[in-house]
This record gives C-alpha cells, sequence and structure tokens, in this order.
C-alpha cells in the first residue's frame, strides 16, 4: 500500500509554551495543524496553588498539561482538516529537551503524588531549569579527571540542560524525591510510553534524547558504574535503578496507540508510534533537510542549529555529535543558542511594549551596528561553543539617544554573531556548512532576524515555508513508524522529500533571503567587536 | 541698611529644561519659587520649524526661552509672594555651563537673524552637546605636546563639553558662523549682560565660567595666541576677535537692571545684578556649605560634585580646580557625573514607564547588587575622573528574570560607584572629604538614590532642606552684589549662613541619611567590581 493522498500521519510537537499537532499527507502535503497553550506555562516563580518562591533558576512543567494540551491541539486539527480519523496510519513525538520528570514505575509523575505535589525536585524540571550548575561542573571535573572518551562527542563539555546534571541535582537536593523515584525519563520518551500505554518492564527511550542529552552512544552504552560512583556513590547504580527502558531510534515503531488514550485525542486505537525525538532534530527533516553540510536553524524560544555530516570531527563546544542522531548514515551535529525567542520576548516586556509591532517597525530603520549599540545575547547563558549556562547578557555602547528598538536591533546583531561563531567552530574542525535553512516559528514572524543574519553570515539562508517543521518532522517519523506497506515509508530520503521539500506537491514555496552586500563588511567589522567583548565579558 | 524681612533677593536659575525664580529674603527665609519649562526643551533632533536632522550628538537651546521663562517665573514667583517689587534688592544669575552661543555686538543671538536662523552651528550649544569630540582631542593633544601649565589645574583633561572645544568645532564645520560672529559667549555671561542692557563695550564675564570652562586664571588669564595658533591659525586671535569682556567674580555687583527688560520681569529697574555663576557652583553657598572638604553633591540631570579646600591640589580627571572659583578665600573644585537624572530618565522612558512609581517601588525590594546586574553609568560619557565625552554606559550580568527595576536599581548603584570613584580620587591626591551633602532637585523626589549613595559611600549624606540649592545660591550673589548698605551681605560667609543654613530662621531642616550597615561590606564588593567593568569597557 504506497503513500497515498488518502494516508496521513499526525505529528505532536511538544515546545516550551504549548503543544502544536499536524496533520500530513503521507505523499506530501499540510493538511492542517492546530496549537494548544500549556494551562500552566513555563513554571518558574511558584508551583500551582503555592505561594512559596521556587528555588532560582527553576524552571519546571506540569506533566498534566502535555496531555491536555495533545488532546484539545488533535482534536481541533482532526476537526480542522474534516478527515476520517481512521486515515492516520503513523504518529510521531519530539518534545524539547532535556525535559525530564522523575516518575512511578506504572508512569504516574512523582509531582502528582500527593506526597511529593509541593515538593520542586518531584516537577518536571524544563529544558532551561538551571539549578545544576554545581552538579554539572562536577560532571565535567570529574569526566576530565578521568578521560572519560565519550566527553569529546561533546566538544569536551556537559551542559547545565542536560539528563545526569538534573537527575543528580535532584539526589543531591532532594534525596526523598530521588529515593521514591522508580524512573527518571525524557519528556518525550515519557510522552510515548504513556500513548502506546506500554508496562514498566517496556519503556522505549529515543537514541536522539539519550544521545545527545545523556551522554549515551550506540557502541558504549551509557557511562560506567565508575564513572558515576565518583559522582557519588549514592549514584553507582544509577542506570540500573533509575534508567530502564530500551533505546530505539526516531522513526522506529515502538508500539500503537493504547485505547485509553486513542479516545482523547479521538483517533482509533492501534495507530503506529514512532519513538520520540528533540523538537530541533525534528525540525531537520520538517526543513526538508537530507543533503549533508545544510545547517538547519531551528530558531524559537531557544534556538536548535543541525547539521548532518559524513564523518565525525571533534569540535570544541559543540552541544553533541550522535552517528544516526537526526537521519540514519549521516552523523548528526547539534549546537544550539539558549536565548533567541525568549530572549527578543524579553527586550519586548523590558521596554514595556505590548507586542513587536513598534520595536520592529523601528528597528527596521536602525543601520548595521545599531548606532553603536553591542549586546552580547547570553541572557539564559551561552550553549554553543562555550556551553556555560552561568553566562549572563551584556549591552555596552548605550547612550542617551538609544531607544528600545536599538536594543532590539542589537540584540538581533548578537543572536547572528552567535550563529556565525557556531559556523566558525564548525567550520574551523573541519565541517563545512554550505547552505543555510532557517525554520521554527521565529523566522517566519520576523523578517527582519532572517536579513539580519544573512547579513552578518554574509550567506543566502533559505526559509522554508512550513511554519512548524519541527511537528512536520514528527510528522514524518510517524510515516515511518507505519512504513510503506501501511502506507507510510520506509526510507528516511523518501519520506522528507515527500513529505517536507518544497514543491508543488507539498505546496510549499521557499524564500531565500540574500545578504545586503553594503552591509557585509560592517558586519565583519561587528562580529570581530562582538567576539572581543564576549571574550571580556566572560573573563569578568 | 543691615539685611531685615524687608529686603529679598531673587535668584534665577536656568537649568537644561527649565528656568527657576526664587526669591528669600537677606536675612534668611524663602519666600516663593516658580519654574517655567523652556518652550522647546533641549533642541536634540532637529531645529525648531524644520525636519532636518541636526547632526549626531548635538545638544542646543532656544535663546529666546530663557528670557520668556524667566519672565514668567518671576512674575509668576511675584504674584506668590504677594510682596512689594520694590523690595528686591539684588539680582543673581546661575546658569549651566558650558552653555554657551555666537552673537552678534548688539546681543543679538546669531540664530534669531534670518541668515543664519537655520544653521545649527549658529545655535546655542547646551553644556551636553558633544559634537567637538575631534577638537576636544586636538586641544588636548597640542595642550600635553606643547606641556601648557593650566593643563594640571584640570586635571590634566580638557572636557568636551568646554567653550573652546565648542568654539574651535564652529570655526571648523560653520566658517561662516565662526566669522559672522562678533563675539561667543556663555549663555549665563549672555543673560547677565541682556539685563544690565550694556552695550557692546562693556560685558561682564564671570571668573566662574572662565576659570572651570575656558581655561582661564586670574594670574595668567586665558591660553596664550600661540597656544590656540597651534590649533588652527584662524584661531590665534580668539580672544581680541571674539571673546571680548572683563571679568567679575560672581557677587560682584556688575550693573542694575535694565528699564526694557525690568518692564518683562515686572521689577523696578535700578535693581544691582551680580556677576553669574555656574548652577552646580551656586548649589555650594545654596547648600549653607561654607566650611572647607565638604562635598556638596549638585544633583540632577547631571550631577555636579563641589568641594572647598584650603589648598590646590592636582587630581588627576577633576575637572577644575578655581582660586575662589566658588568661595572667597578656598580653592574650588569641581568634579561631575554627566548623566544622573538624565540617565533615571532614560531608563524610565527605555522601559516604557509613564513615571517612576513602580520602578521605585519595586527597585525599593531589590537587594545590593541588583540580583548580579552590573552597570556602567556613562550614558553620556564620563566626566570625572576620565574624562571623556566619547564614552559609553554598559550593563553586564543580564538574564531572562531581570526586570526593568534591575536595571534602575544597578543605574542607582552604578551612580554611587560613579561618587565613589570621584571621591577616591580626591583623597588619594591629598584632599580629605569629611562631609556630605545632597542638593539639587533629585535628592528629595528619590530618597531611594540617597540611601544607595550612603550605602555605597559607606558615609552619612546630608540632604539640604532647600529644593533649589542653585537657584538659592544665586538669590545669594545677589544680595551680595548688593551689599549690606543696600540690605544686603557684604561677606560670602555671613551672606551663607543667614540665608542658606538650616535653622529656623531659614525655616529650613536637614535630614541626614545614614548607610545601612549590613550593605557596606556587600558594597565594597560591587565597587571593586564596577571599577574592574569600568576599565574593560573603558578599553574595548
Amino acid at each position: 500500500m504506497p503513500p497515498s493522498k488518502s494516508h496521513i500521519a499526525l505529528g505532536l510537537d511538544f515546545g516550551t509554551e504549548s503543544a502544536r499537532a499536524i496533520l500530513v499527507n503521507t505523499s506530501g502535503g499540510e493538511l492542517a495543524s492546530a496549537v494548544s497553550k500549556y494551562k500552566h506555562g513555563q513554571i518558574i516563580s511558584h508551583l500551582p496553588d503555592s505561594d512559596k518562591p521556587l528555588p532560582p533558576d527553576f524552571a519546571l512543567q506540569h506533566p498534566s498539561d502535555w496531555l491536555n494540551s495533545a488532546a484539545r491541539a488533535t482534536r481541533a486539527v482532526l476537526k480542522t482538516a474534516k478527515i476520517n480519523p481512521t486515515q492516520i496510519i503513523g504518529i510521531g513525538v519530539d518534545f524539547t529537551s532535556c525535559t525530564m520528570l522523575p516518575s512511578l514505575a506504572d508512569g504516574t509523575p512523582l509531582c502528582l503524588t500527593k506526597k511529593f505535589a509541593t515538593n520542586p525536585y518531584a516537577w518536571p524540571k524544563l529544558w532551561k531549569h538551571h539549578a545544576a550548575k554545581k552538579e554539572t561542573d562536577l560532571i565535567n571535573e570529574i569526566a576530565h579527571a578521568r578521560k572519560e572518551k565519550w566527553l569529546r562527542d561533546y566538544g569536551g563539555i556537559i551542559g547545565l540542560e542536560w539528563f545526569f546534571p538534573k537527575t543528580l541535582e535532584t539526589l543531591n537536593h532532594a534525596p526523598s524525591v530521588y529515593s521514591a523515584a522508580d524512573l527518571f525519563i525524557e519528556a518525550g520518551d515519557w510522552f510515548v510510553w504513556k500513548l502506546i500505554g506500554a508496562p514498566s518492564n517496556y519503556i522505549p527511550r529515543s537514541t536522539c534524547q539519550a544521545g545527545y542529552k545523556a551522554m549515551w552512544n550506540a557502541k558504549t552504552g551509557y557511562p560506567s558504574k565508575a564513572f558515576f560512583k565518583a559522582l557519588n556513590p549514592k549514584f553507582e547504580n544509577v542506570i540500573e535503578q533509575k534508567v530502564p527502558g530500551k533505546l530505539y531510534a526516531p522513526g522506529t515503531q515502538v508500539g500503537t496507540l493504547a485505547p485509553s488514550i486513542a479516545k482523547r485525542l479521538n483517533l482509533p486505537s492501534d495507530i503506529p508510534v514512532s519513538a520520540a525525538t528533540i523538537d530541533a532534530h525534528a525540525g531537520v527533516p520538517g526543513a526538508g533537510a537530507c543533503d549533508p553540510n545544510t545547517l538547519v536553524m531551528v530558531m524559537g524560544t531557544s534556538s536548535c542549529h543541525m547539521l548532518n555530516a559524513k564523518s565525525a570531527k571533534h569540535v570544541p563546544g559543540v552541544a553533541g555529535v550522535v552517528k544516526e542522531g537526526i537521519l540514519p548514515n549521516l552523523y548528526g551535529y547539534e549546537t544550539g543558542q539558549a536565548a533567541v525567542g525568549d530572549a527578543f520576548d524579553w527586550i519586548r516586556k523590558l521596554t514595556g511594549q505590548s507586542n513587536f509591532n513598534e520595536l520592529t517597525k523601528d528597528a527596521e530603520q536602525i543601520p548595521p551596528r545599531s548606532d553603536g549599540v553591542l549586546c552580547i545575547d547570553w541572557f539564559n547563558g551561552c550553549r554553543t561553543p562555550l556551553m556555560d549556562g552561568s553566562l549572563t547578557g551584556a549591552f555596552t555602547g548605550l547612550t542617551l539617544r538609544h531607544t528600545p528598538a536599538h536594543l532590539y536591533h542589537a540584540l538581533l546583531e548578537a543572536s547572528a554573531c552567535g550563529v556565525r561563531w557556531i559556523v566558525d567552530e564548525l567550520q574551523s574542525a573541519g565541517v563545512p556548512v554550505k547552505k543555510y535553512i532557517a525554520t521554527g516559528g521565529l523566522p517566519h514572524h520576523n523578517p527582519l532576524l532572517v536579513q539580519v543574519y544573512a547579513d552578518v553570515l554574509g550567506q543566502p539562508i533559505t526559509v522554508h515555508p512550513c511554519q512548524h517543521g519541527p511537528a512536520l518532522g514528527a510528522a514524518i517519523l510517524g510515516a515511518l513508524a507505519a512504513g510503506k506497506k501501511q502506507g507510510g515509508h520506509d526510507s528516511a530520503q523518501t519520506a522528507i522529500k515527500q513529505m517536507a521539500a518544497p514543491s508543488k506537491r507539498t505546496a510549499m514555496k521557499a524564500t531565500t533571503v540574500r545578504p545586503r552586500r553594503p552591509n557585509i563588511p560592517t558586519y565583519n567589522t561587528l562580529y570581530q567587536n562582538y567576539r572581543k567583548f564576549a571574550n571580556l565579558i566572560k573573563d569578568h
């Protein structure tokens, strides 16, 4: 049964603020998409129903939000598309990462038990939770002292936002939570586990999440017991005790939709479900990128810049290099910027604007280099290349004549310089970057941003027309989980070309933004200044 | 005729945004004050009735605003005080400086002539006009090369805001304006000249403005012809050709009120008028300070920190040391910060607030060191100690959790660190600072600011109760111009004690703000960080 107009894949995309459902024909063509905001949003000041302030740098989510928003979005998208739910042949899930939670063996999040409801450590930690600084430092220190081989897959640095810093933080600060948890699990894996209603002895985890966020690799598995013991004797058996499950590549069918949850989603049961993937990584197939050496910039709250290459190079400060971490037969490179849309929104709020209209209108009039205002965009730390969540943002060159739009324009330029720095690191390690594709929510809403990026990079950028690349990528994984026999696809390359490449069939038209030539030398200078100032700030 | 309740001095105080008139009994006691905003305010984007943008760093004023606002304020204050105008025995004038203008020999500002109305260089340059950067650099370079002796009276650096940089800028950029001008004159001197209606062969200039802003001193006069020639051959005879007039100390009677202007002010003619003084310098007598080694912090749009001492020491970066520049028999030290109230207002506007209520309320809850946000307060350059108008402001330590109030609180702290740096420079040059008095508009409206200053300095600060110290100081000069015989005073010390010292007679009660002990060590650390970061920024 080859892919046809009647076969549809469902992509479920879990972001920082909302979940999105998308329906895509397996032969190409988006039918509809719907988004549902999380009721509790990001939990950063206090737990729901509590006045007690959270410790600094906490960022949590409510697990019920995921299921509720997914159900609302799926029901909405089915209604809009007016299809027969039996046409859905596969489901894929992408999720922010490392967003993770402690859970009981039956899948109950620990924070939903009466005993632990008021303990912040029992709640899902959002990717941007930054409270495991000490644990991250210890992990890096011990890993370097022990010369752990897996270190070089991660640019020599383990990130503050990853799985084991967050897990070890709970052991250190809330041993009762650690002890009561039957498992710690990526939210994406947890959600897939829920979808298929599998028992506690079958927990499918994604090689993508494990590879990029939990120091796992296909050859040697997780780090050794001796390493974990060196972190904390009670952490020695963390894998056996707290990280049960089997690893599956994204696109692999790990089960089918369980009846109870099928009802909530208004879908028939038994639809094949793929292993989860990270939202940014789903953005690569979602952007129609199946060729190596194309930088896919997945731009949202934060940005992940992903690239496939034919070989593994060790790039200092790159977040991760995982074999088949993104696509089959290629090495997937993940790099990123910790605050992009989040930082723009911070400036918007800081300057008392209710939306971006005026900021954008004014910023469009501001010349390159923002009339002397220089920004360092580390408002949520620096991911690539410095991998240091404790770094902070800065502005310099400020004078009384500068307006909110100057700060905003300088921030756009800083964000662009951040990408250029990443590209520099890749290229000087022997990983060429030949093409640039922008995707995610931001590039569509913010043409000025893409223009500034193109100017600063001095390279054309293709804006992929799908306004929600990760969701489309998740749908592609759903089609792969179904396989050709059930109306999906067997090959990732075919699936991407059919479902996500701009074409008449997919009704997607890419736009290309070219650098404005006169700005290129100006921005070469700005970039040098940015690097110099970043260096000063870093050491202050 | 000794000072009595029936003898009243009028002080006219010209600020950046408005003029103020004050009536003070020569035996003590403020009767009334009134303020009148300048119709054109600061002219920084384009000339009145023009759409053409001004060059960068321009800050101009409209000369008609000075007379109109003075007339409105004087009429208003007479009405409020319900006095007989014949009771007014003397008039004193203080003015921002160096605010200066090109004028015809009859006193007509060049910008009010048809020919030059559209030429920005024909307009009065406000003190904060910063477009004479190249001229300032040249003046400093040549003065150092020639080892000019007067350099050490100015901390070794001539400021961007001073008289000759602004004059030379006009010669360089608008030779037709330079050539058409019969004279260049400080706005305060120009106003006094207008008040007394004197002819072109009698232009009384103030030793205060000349001493602090035009490199003049009582012993050697202005810099030499050879020096001016080295700047530009056409500048050789600038003093003879463009700076006519005789120098008088503030408090000296230079003439009496001319009939035409008396009518506009609703005053009798022939009232004695004092030589002008700089607004900040008027703040010293206005704050009741006649003792040496008391730092009078005159805080407004910018701040001037003034101190009298018994000897002249050469302090690097101090704006000026002038013998009897502030009070008789003492050496007057002038130091300053280029953006204080201006910078607070900039943050207010930047953060979209219509007033300071919310910012202040929120900032009061923010702990010392502003939750990691560090500010450098050079939003209009750095006056003391670096004397570099081209330096710019900065923020670092910024994260997504920071609010407008964090930026505002960090700015208050930066401003306080700026004062502490000035005090450090004075003390290490052998000029002790024993007492602190705050005056000007800001300390009264902003108790949080004074508290942060006290905390950062680790010293108590007396807030002088007169809400407009410079205006009171100007009135004291008016009483001195009149002299004891006409119901005024002959001695500055007596005049200050009678008219400006807190007492029952003056109906002024001082408040003292003490440092909060637990904050002192925290702020010692902040100050070190501020100095370190200022050093980085300076060299970037």
